[in-house]
């Protein structure tokens, strides 16, 4: 067990561990007394038919979603609906690496599948809150991947569905992409095959990670119009690329467990709803019977409008809704009202149908 | 002096060392004797007015040059034009880190920059082959930085210029791409701060390096199309994506210098024709009188047209040639013959006004 401030509740606003027993894995190996982050807002109806299920992306907790998304008024209103977000197995708030004393801690914790969050969080739906079938899913990234990975596996039980800056099946071009980030983790020698005393050992792999994220994870309009200037952190302003990368970019990431990212990374390289129906996409897409917007951001350069046009075009009574945002695939942190505006009316509309 | 047998001729192809003297550079520090890698082909007729000038890419030689662009029928005819390829300094080939013998060898080269090997450049034409203009600079990414700081320093030297898949200006994307390509090699401990007794010591961080290029370099549809299937090799069928990622992408850039491609991203991160004016770019371009095509390619990840045809919008009386490849910026590396015909095309078209 390691201490890391970063996954507390102090930094990362209120949050319930619910533990959901041992749980088996997909790709072999169990978590014992599997723990899953958990913020709720709003409540559940009687009719305990107004549940939206918010899963978690890369490196991302339920925070970004209770400033950014979520609240009276939004189209994640929780004087309507009762949200649940659940943060993602290994993603330093639910069980991961770093955080349990166990024989899966650290450089033994087992590969995880987006099917292990999926039938996870369908476990502690049911067992914990008593819903069966979910109002909404909506997620972003890899929890796009958990999205479709919800309405292909349990198509009865999800009624409509988000799919935001992510795919069912993920690319060739992503699998690289994740694979030089981890590789600029585990190319750290203090990274220590997964057995270090401190993320802060690793700092200079994490450093490499950022580094690359700042290229492939904004856009070049992002930084070609220094939109940076206009970003606002409390009591801070950016006063150069430079000074954005360092206090941003590298700040969040150094800040984070090294042992979390990778297990994630590992996870989103091999998101697929195809394992379903024997590597046929066509056939899992196929099966969705939720009323499903998928909502590419424009700008965003490993999960292009084009990929994710294609996967929309494979699902039943789909919409394609492109989000326009220059951060591009970071333009899910928000930075945006525009797109902020755009997210709302479309998830407006998709809860309303 | 360190023996790397991927920059002799029996590799690269013929050709020449020609010394142009000890050599001062902006940045300070003199590079002595300086050797420019030289391939020329064609003849300089009479009048002397059939020169082209091609000044080489990042980790490119004079190689790809003459096996995909040049030939006869084709724009870059040898029997009409002289047509000389100048490897730009620190490229493995001109005097670089690893191959000179004296005080600026290995960690202790000096920085160059894009005004260096224009200024070299014209000193070789003029010195050693009674060139006082061109007919054209044609250059592509680092070498569409050259042609573009040819046209701006010695504006009355060039009749016309093609600058393709690369800015006048490094854009901070740019920037931040070339860093994360860079730190890639400087934080394999094997680097050992530039000096290594051999590039393979390097070999974990210059296969780090290639990683981050096959995501930024090439392009996601590249990937998804499994465009790597019809590349040939002599002998050698590409059979996956990590096929194509091993033998191919890690095999090119592990067979490299990494003191070379150090020199050559410090180079490239800083290059930027409005050195000339006081940091006014429109200034900058607005000197330039050559005819002039701007082509980028409409799949390039971080030369993107966006970035292309605004710097193409400030130079008098220039158009823009949009390029098509599926290959993203290593479409240079002419794998689709439909790109290579629209090259010609644009250039012989350049080339009769």
């Amino acid at each position: 067990m390691i201490e890391n401030a970063f996954y507390s509740p102090e930094v990362q606003g209120d949050y319930e561990l619910r533990g959901i027993g041992d749980f088996e894995l997909e790709e072999g190996g169990t978590i014992p007394d599997l723990q899953l982050a958990v913020a709720t807002y709003g409540t559940l109806n009687a009719a305990r038919d107004n549940a939206i299920l918010i899963p978690t992306w890369f490196s991302g907790t339920h925070q970004t979603w209770e400033l950014v998304y979520i609240g009276e008024g939004r189209a994640l209103d929780p004087s309507k609906y009762f949200i649940v977000v659940v943060n993602q197995i290994g993603n330093g708030c639910s069980t991961s690496p770093h955080n349990c004393d166990s024989e899966v801690a650290m450089s033994r914790f087992p590969h995880v599948t987006i099917g292990d969050d999926v039938r996870a969080q369908e476990k502690l739906l049911r067992e914990k809150f008593g819903i069966e079938r979910l109002f909404a899913v909506v997620g972003g990234s890899m929890g796009a991947q958990q999205t479709y990975e919800w309405v292909v596996r349990f198509p009865d039980k999800v009624e409509r569905a988000a799919p935001f800056a992510g795919t069912a099946q993920n690319t060739p071009h992503d699998f690289l992409f994740t694979q030089s980030l981890m590789d600029a983790i585990t190319s750290d020698p203090r990274w220590n095959n997964g057995d270090y005393a401190s993320h802060t050992d690793v700092d200079a792999g994490l450093r490499r990670h950022a580094g690359i994220w700042s290229v492939v994870g904004l856009s070049t309009e992002f930084w070609k119009t220094e939109f940076w200037r206009g970003i606002e952190v409390p009591d801070y302003q950016f006063t150069s690329m430079e000074d954005f990368q360092t206090n941003f970019v590298e700040a969040v990431f150094t800040a984070m467990d090294p042992n979390a990212l990778l297990s994630m990374g590992w996870k989103w390289q091999r998101g697929d709803v195809a394992k379903h129906t024997g590597g046929d996409l066509a056939a899992a897409l196929g099966r969705i019977t939720a009323k499903t917007f998928v909502m590419p951001i424009d700008e965003d350069m490993f999960f292009p409008v084009r990929d994710c046009a294609a996967e929309q075009a494979m699902v039943p009574g789909s919409e394609l809704r492109v989000l326009h945002t220059v951060a591009g695939h970071f333009g899910l942190f928000g930075f945006e009202q525009s797109y902020l505006d755009e997210v709302d009316a479309n998830l407006k509309e998709l809860f309303a149908t």
